[in-house]
């Protein structure tokens, strides 16, 4: 045990050094860096000074930015409260800031980092960029051999303090944002997410320089936030979860302070049954409204042809848009099916009178007696692709959900755009994938001037089946890849350099907040019910939820009520396990290295022998049953690869339908169970694949 | 390891069954407990009815329920919220409850809850009785041996669904608690305690059925509520941290729902730093008021004799009277040095006038003048020890923190009282020292009228040395065990088999949002900065933070902007590896039986050989360097033990010496390393002086 553990941190430590001469464990990776030999060493009485004129934001960051750093190392830095008094320019580090930023779309994030022996210093335009900055410092935070003190072979009593060892590494950094919006939605109606979720989540983003949180506040789930002129909507609309205005007020300070913007989502003309059951008058089919349970698409849908339908909106986004400060104001547009103004001859009769046919035309004609009330409000609208219809006005901000064609047709168009097809993190899919999309793919065939109008993109957590114990691991660490792809020049692409630095961002989320880690460990003890999780854990390490629309099969499965402490919900996206064995398995095949077969081999013996631990957890705990055929499956396909593994080394074939009969076997192995399947498989059909060769 | 394990599950299983001849697994234990040899088998079909006048609350904690339950067994309940449509009278789980409950001192909550093999029913007077007997059945969940599917040999797609095995045992349970308050202190001014950890803190409480939260809102630190009143209270005196009062409706709503009182203390005449910044006319001294950073006792005080105090006072307790329902209302009274009103000319002067000759009379003054303010608005006043002055009004509550003296003498002179002397939970001290304290000793020499005015007692979670990641790791699992004190009878003293108990209701407390458990695991991983964190706690599993107020040496070390991460943050009060190997040495050391010598052995290997792990984690991460002693010194003593082991096995003298040598270096090995101290150090002093008997 103690050898494994001396060999994985020797390595680890050489493979810091060596990535220290490209992309440091930076995330997202800058502009530009020239690394240097000199090492600014941290000690006990490290400062903070602060120059220019900085507005407010840089201080209070500055300050939690000390507080991080004393959290890691542990120095008790004396500095407690960094204000304007605090501007001595031979701080340890020195932050010039030309003046504060308005948070608006397009403003400035630039900024320099320079550290050498004797001092780091931030230079930028704004207070965000110094506040990006701030960041990007306290990802560079390093340690060398001068990092220990042991006592002497006499027992000691208390060990020299402060310790050495942490230091800054020299750079010169010289960063910028690619893209000006780089979001993430966050749905808090599919299920109920409080405060300290957008918090924490809020810290997250920030850390790896995402800018606009984007809360999708409505559906026919529920009504999530406060109006004080129509308070039936989330008295009647909601279960009792939604955000008051004085809490939404606190929130918007709190990401403002990080240099993030919040644009709510009141999604309308459709998803909107919780409105209807709270104002009933409204719709466009009269019937008992209750609010949804299930997920999916629905037919409730605002009757658009009345007036009172506007007069009831002017007054609602009338408040809204002075609870909101940002710009952006999204009204969502998506997936109205129709079916609810068909029903109704009253509507059926307005678009005759009106020359309509399409059902289309009644919604671009919603969308264009909103914008107006937007815009008197100064906000400018923002809606999902299906706003982008003829005739409506340039000053909107169309997201796309489905697909890159709907980006080009809008920048085409002259509007405004934004990515959100393939940042899609509720769909359970790799890191890579999402990675390597980028919102301008190097063969678009825009003009620079038309690449100006996509602006970033958001990744998008939906909440059909997570809840506030399970969302981050959705969330973290795969979100901070699209961060960097929406931050980081599009040159930027190894992925196996993405993975091991967002394997160290990981255990930095962790440390600001974010759940996605120490959640699944307590998910496992609750769900083993029981303190020892080993065989679960050896499982949970080999198989992902269902992905992509798989796992709530005919959208009959879920309900809000659903419980979402399962095997399904333990399992995390982009297993790391998994996807090492299937790389070492390539990697031996082809070339019969020592060091994965030595990794295949550790592997394969444990999940074979993993299924009668895993019986006996089952014994203990009946809800894992559900688990039963994936845990057979894995130590019986563990077995053919054992086996397929020593006529490969030995260079003896197979029988004669033995590649056939294991083939059927691991074909059978990719079935769910638990809705999740294993992810192992592939590469064990892969051994059998070349040992049958 | 596969061996181990099951080892493991069989040796739980049988404990387990062998306890639900006694206590089952529940806690506090009920004061009476029949079992029956039936068995309620839980299914898919699940379904709670209510009938009698039961009011608002168990509708929704029977929700509440419903949801916890299929959270731990999956089943997909059916049961969506639970209205007064719910009330058939075959419902699996069928509650009636006579009337709701008002939330005050001496409300009945009394239960009976009976289960055989076709319902289960929780009977009571009121909706409380209910709740509490909804934790009860919670913590009843079983399973047994019809528990498990397996696929046969073939590979199958999914096991059988619903699974087996889930059953509450028959009982009759007849409940109620000893004692009518049961409270936990929680300060949230020593550091900030946001919302969120209230709110599971609360959900905890319930589980165990405690019925109070005492919220120290006000301190020399900060003043953490919100006063429309005087609002430079919390905007001057806090850093910007304070609930709001629409947050305070919340939580108390919140406690409401679960059958909690909130009390809130504002601690006066000392202890007031914040306010004095705040309004430095209140105070006894003219001085440049600042927050104060330090923890201790300091010498900041009201100035009382003067009316604008009152008047003052007046407005102020009016709003806050208004904001918290409760008709306790604590006004602190601890730990007034004097010293300021000694400094004040003004104050001399007028206690001369009054022919007072100690600041306890001025104090006494203080008190009585408060108190109409109190009473005026519908309160009674609660405070510390100290406020038991003569000639004070009955109608006051003492809580003692100085010892079961003040009790005795409070209930002597006719006064209420509750006890917090021993249930020090922020002290780290271990779990079966608070769980014997009781609140009336066995012998007594009160008579039974008196005894009546000892009405329970108060845990108490000071917040010096604790942030909102460390808090509940020294709240739970130890508070369970005082709360089953103040619940059960004081007959129930089993010290193992509360030990025993509290094992499986730290588990269900961690599912309840306690993060305890995982985030002692997350702090390690910060603090190793590694996901490998194995040889961190290997160390962290003998260790325990210092004991009583000798963590911080002089009030000097820690601020309220040191960093809390460290390993006596993460190393928590009374812990189990270490308590275990102490009490196998024991029994070793006179019998000799296999199974603790296995255990030993298995022990003092792994520490030997831990050292060597450790310092390649210092080298990772220095800030672990401050406990490179404690695992030098742990490596040693273990070392020796297996020495001294080999001799009393093999039956061998050591030589001349040998044990004065060794017990030098065990007494080394009690010197404290990064503010902690070794757990074994006495269990390895045994094992010399065994071998060397």
């Amino acid at each position: 045990m103690v050898k494994i553990l001396i060999f994985g941190l020797t390595l680890l430590l050489s493979v810091q050094l060596f990535a220290q001469d490209r992309t440091f464990d930076l995330m997202p990776v800058p502009r530009a860096i020239t690394p240097t030999q000199e090492r600014f060493r941290i000690k006990k009485s490290f400062s903070i000074g602060i120059i220019g004129d900085p507005g407010n934001r840089v201080y209070k960051e500055a300050t939690r930015s000390l507080r991080r750093l004393d959290d890691r190392m542990g120095f008790f830095f004396k500095q407690g409260i960094i204000t304007s008094g605090d501007s001595l320019e031979t701080a340890d580090l020195l932050i010039y800031v030309e003046r504060p930023a308005e948070l608006n779309l397009y403003e400035d994030e630039s900024y320099e980092l320079k550290s050498d022996s004797e001092q780091v210093t931030i230079d930028a335009i704004t207070d965000l960029g110094a506040i990006r900055g701030l960041e990007t410092l306290l990802q560079l935070v390093s340690v060398d051999n001068e990092g220990y003190y042991f006592p002497g072979v006499e027992i000691s009593d208390e060990p020299r303090f402060p310790w050495r060892g942490y230091y800054f590494p020299g750079v010169e950094i010289s960063d910028e944002p690619r893209f000006p919006w780089r979001g993430l939605l966050l749905d808090i109606t599919l299920h109920w997410m409080p405060i300290d979720v957008v918090k924490r989540t809020l810290d997250c983003m920030a850390s790896v320089k995402m800018n606009v949180l984007h809360l999708h506040l409505t559906e026919d789930q529920m009504f999530g936030i406060e109006s004080k002129v129509y308070p039936r909507l989330h008295q009647v609309g909601s279960d009792g979860n939604y955000y008051t205005q004085e809490e939404m007020r606190e929130v918007i300070a709190y990401a403002d302070q990080r240099g993030i913007r919040i644009v709510p989502e009141f999604d309308l003309p459709g998803h909107c049954t919780s409105w209807l059951k709270a104002y009933p008058e409204l719709a466009s089919v009269k019937r008992d409204y209750e609010l949804q349970r299930y997920f999916g698409v629905f037919d409730p849908a605002l009757d658009v042809t009345k007036d009172y339908t506007y007069v009831f909106l002017d007054s609602l986004f009338t408040e809204m848009a002075q609870l909101f400060p940002d710009e952006y104001f999204h009204i969502g547009g998506d997936e109205n099916t129709g079916k609810d103004w068909a029903r109704n001859p009253d509507i059926k009769a307005y678009m005759e009178k009106k020359g309509m046919t399409t059902y289309r035309e009644l919604e671009t004609e919603f969308i264009s007696r909103v914008q107006p009330i937007l815009e008197k409000n100064g906000k400018k609208m923002m809606g999902w692709d299906e706003i982008l219809r003829p005739g409506v006005s340039h000053d909107i901000m169309i997201q796309s959900w489905r697909g890159t064609e709907s980006l080009v047709e809008a920048a085409k168009n002259g509007y405004t755009s934004l990515l959100s097809t393939g940042y899609y993190i509720d769909l359970i899919q790799p890191t890579d994938y999402h990675y390597l999309v980028d919102p301008i793919p190097a063969n678009t065939d825009l003009t620079t001037e038309q690449q100006k109008l996509i602006v970033g993109g958001e990744a998008t957590m939906w909440t059909e089946h997570v809840t506030p114990e399970t969302v981050d691991s959705r969330i973290w660490p795969r979100t901070a890849a699209i961060a960097e792809r929406l931050w980081s020049s599009d040159t930027v692409r190894n992925v196996d350099d993405m993975y091991r630095r967002i394997d160290r961002i990981s255990l930095l989320l962790e440390g600001l907040g974010s759940t996605h880690i120490k959640n699944k460990a307590m998910l496992m003890r609750r769900l083993a019910d029981s303190y020892d999780t080993k065989a679960l854990e050896v499982l949970v390490d080999v198989i992902e939820p269902l992905k992509i629309y798989e796992r709530n099969a005919g959208d009959t499965m879920y309900t809000v009520f659903s419980p979402y402490t399962k095997i399904a919900d333990v399992a995390t996206p982009d297993q790391k396990v998994a996807r090492e064995f299937r790389k070492n398995v390539t990697a031996w095949c082809s070339t019969q290295d020592s060091i994965p077969e030595i990794r295949i081999l550790a592997n394969l013996k444990i999940w074979k022998n993993n299924n009668s631990a895993f019986r006996e957890l089952i014994k203990h705990s009946p809800v894992l049953s559900e688990a039963a055929g994936l845990s057979e499956n894995l130590s019986r396909i563990a077995a053919i690869g054992l086996q397929a593994f020593g006529y490969i080394k030995n260079g003896i074939a197979p029988p004669v339908g033995w590649k056939e009969k294991n083939l059927e076997i691991t074909e059978k192995a990719k079935e769910q169970g638990g809705r999740c399947d294993l992810q192992i498989v592939t590469a064990i059909e892969e051994l059998i694949e070349t040992a049958a060769r």
